[in-house]
């Protein structure tokens, strides 16, 4: 069998099966399982990469009926029963999961928008974003146009979710406190953050007191807020708001997800945003051969609303149709019928300040955010070593504001073009020298 | 003043004047001060980034009088006391002290060579590495031909230095001991390691009787050791030692060093590697105003011979030079002639394995890699978070060979072409989008 994506999905349905007859072949474009919910800490300096990453081989190690391969899938032929690949031979399957996950949306802009405003899904993105926000205070500091500078110094989030208040708080606290006291000309504590959210108010999944309470704890920390305002414009020097323009250098996008191209090749069953619409045991509809897990599956939840993006959804899902294939393989009984839990629902606002609903109780404050810290770092996969080195750039964040590496880091021009090397294999060497002149340029 | 470059020497002036009435620009094309020995150790994902680097900001933040630009010198006008920047105005100096370190050298063949062996001077360059190493073996993996299997199972390292031996060891364990266990098509315990060394013996600079434990320690882990063995070639397929083809997918380049571009703009006083010839306080023949230290600089040692391109020696040099400026500033009398001290000579070998030289005596194996650690430790500038972060990953790969992210992390296209935007400044949308174009193909 086949599992395309190592996330928390496809990881899920692998460890269902590691002690069953299944040969299974794990495939994934990256060479890591990513712990998302930490992304936005990659992003401001909070966390490293290898923190909330870990090698998929290592994973799955002491699993021997799995091997692992670093591809990409472009096509899945559910009539030939295989998936094509970017490269190399086609993969045959008798069962297949797909657990793709999802990206970044645009709602139909994305050849214009993308380019302008980052996405975070990716370690890739985390440094992007880091380095993008870091070379605008840069360039601030030496910049003498005060119409430039403000520009620079100015940042967008789009997006009121979880996501888009962790970061906007987070980027905030990056600024105006970390980095503030490195600058000479400029003073970082003017910077200007805005969150904008096209829905009335922030954290629309909890309770409205917790969104009043997300929005002052944001304001309190100099965070502009703007509610009831869809972006209706993006481009390389910031974003339209309704019909006010903001000059922004940095742009985060933190809102719309859709599924991945691969999933799209399914067919009929897809909705317009990608997501696949499955049965109830995850399967596609006239092929019980075929499931879809996770972020990009198309699931209802109990509430009859599509589940929410979580990561223990998404593992709880890959349990059990891991748990459906065993069954099926071995010939036992199936197991019951899917039943979605009910999440506990928490958000981080910035440094040390969450809110949390817990068994119908409010959290607000410390408690929330420490539920919120200890909840997800149980869930980290990747050992003990990496949860120690998270809880200690914590622990110093919490003590002295102070964040392990500010660094730009960039593959130089060469690595750029080894990269792309790399890919094609070792014997196309025309591609590379006309890459390699444009990049001169 | 100006002081370009804020590695070692860079450094080192600039804290020696921290107390003085200096004015200083401290200018530099990247926003950390890199811990360029422990290079090798990222490279091999022993070490994170930011465990080896840190902003130069936070470096400076006690010291008023000295404000950071992240930008690149191109040019040095003596004449005008000018240095031309890559972007932005240029920047006028009373004092200039270029520290700006060297870089890799091909030896004259920088256009055909420098695509395919990677040099090894920054953290985007260990990244690559590092990505470079890890793809090549994913690729052996999947590989059907065994011609093209053994070439990407192949790692050449051109240069038998310090450098060289220390990256050498590292990967070979990296390969043979931490990787092995992830793959189930390929052995990489077979994996072919290759050190080619152009001079008769590996380590030159320490006694005949350590290069021979060098060589022998290393051939004990499986590695090839080629000695008296030029590179006479290099293409996107492997390297030709003599007269001997070796097809490699992944060539380091550690041999060979040469002044970067900005100091060969000195005029007459810069020898042909690139490296400026000074006086005896590091001034430019008939330029007091401008010294040179750290690599730039050609200094003689008291053997007549180059001095070494040490972190301490150029901390040396920096420290005096610093000392020399303030005293002149303040009309004190000028400190004492220049001396260039005997570093201790140390290096590693492999896991916990070294030779050095202290006080005449000769130290091998266990010890010997120890002091290398703790001399280097000590060294390291970055403060006590990131001294005990290494010191666990060292402990760590001590008892268990494990290392912390072995994870290939690429920049998206968009990440690609949206810092090349952000070094243009958010104005330009031509070069942009032709870049992005062809970044496509």
């Amino acid at each position: 069998m086949v599992v395309i994506g190592a996330g928390f999905a496809g990881m899920a349905v692998v460890r269902a099966l590691r002690s069953s007859d299944a040969e299974i072949t794990l495939v994934d474009r990256n060479n890591h399982h990513l712990f998302q919910p930490f992304l936005f800490q990659v992003a401001t300096s909070i966390l490293e990469p290898a923190e909330i990453a870990a090698p998929i081989r290592s994973l799955v190690r002491e699993m021997p009926n799995v091997r692992v391969e670093l591809r990409e899938a472009t096509r899945i032929d559910l009539s030939r029963r295989t998936v094509v690949m970017n490269e190399g031979s086609d993969l045959a399957y008798d069962i297949l999961v797909v657990a793709t996950g999802a990206q970044t949306s645009y709602f139909g802009h994305e050849s214009e928008w993308a380019q302008h405003a980052l996405g975070l899904k990716s370690l890739g993105d985390a440094i992007t974003a880091r380095n993008k926000l870091l070379k605008a205070f840069e360039r601030a500091e030496m910049e003498s146009d005060p119409k430039k500078q403000a520009r620079d110094m100015t940042v967008v989030v789009v997006g009121g979710g979880p996501t888009g208040v962790a970061i906007t708080g987070t980027i905030s606290e990056f600024t105006r406190r970390t980095l503030a006291s490195d600058f000479r000309n400029i003073d970082l504590r003017q910077a200007r953050i805005v969150l904008v959210q096209s829905g009335p108010r922030l954290l629309p999944a909890f309770s409205e007191r917790h969104s009043a309470y997300a929005a002052s704890a944001l304001q309190r920390q100099g965070v502009e807020v703007r509610l009831g305002a869809p972006v209706t414009h993006v481009d390389a020097t910031g974003v339209t708001v309704g019909d006010e323009r903001i000059e922004a250098a940095t742009v985060l996008w933190c809102t719309g997800v859709q599924g991945v191209p691969v999933a799209r090749t399914l067919g009929g069953h897809v909705k317009p945003n990608g997501t696949v619409a499955v049965q109830n045991d995850f399967s596609v509809p006239g092929h019980p051969e075929c499931f879809v897990v996770g972020d990009a599956a198309h699931a209802i939840g109990p509430d009859g609303r599509p589940v929410p993006g979580l990561a223990s959804i998404a593992q709880q899902q890959g349990r059990y149709v891991g748990k459906l294939i065993s069954a099926r393989l071995a010939n036992r009984a199936l197991p019951n019928r899917y039943e979605t839990f009910t999440p506990s629902k928490v958000a981080t606002i910035s440094r040390h300040v969450g809110v949390a609903e817990f068994r119908g109780r409010s959290i607000i404050g410390f408690p929330a955010w420490l539920m919120w810290g200890l909840l997800h770092l149980r869930a980290l996969t990747g050992g003990g070593h990496a949860k120690l080195s998270i809880l200690a750039n914590w622990l110093r964040l919490l003590v002295t504001y102070r964040r392990s590496g500010r660094l730009i880091v960039e593959p130089s021009e060469l690595a750029t073009h080894q990269e792309g090397h790399a890919q094609k294999g070792p014997d196309d060497t025309t591609t590379r020298v006309s890459r390699r002149a444009v990049l001169r340029n």
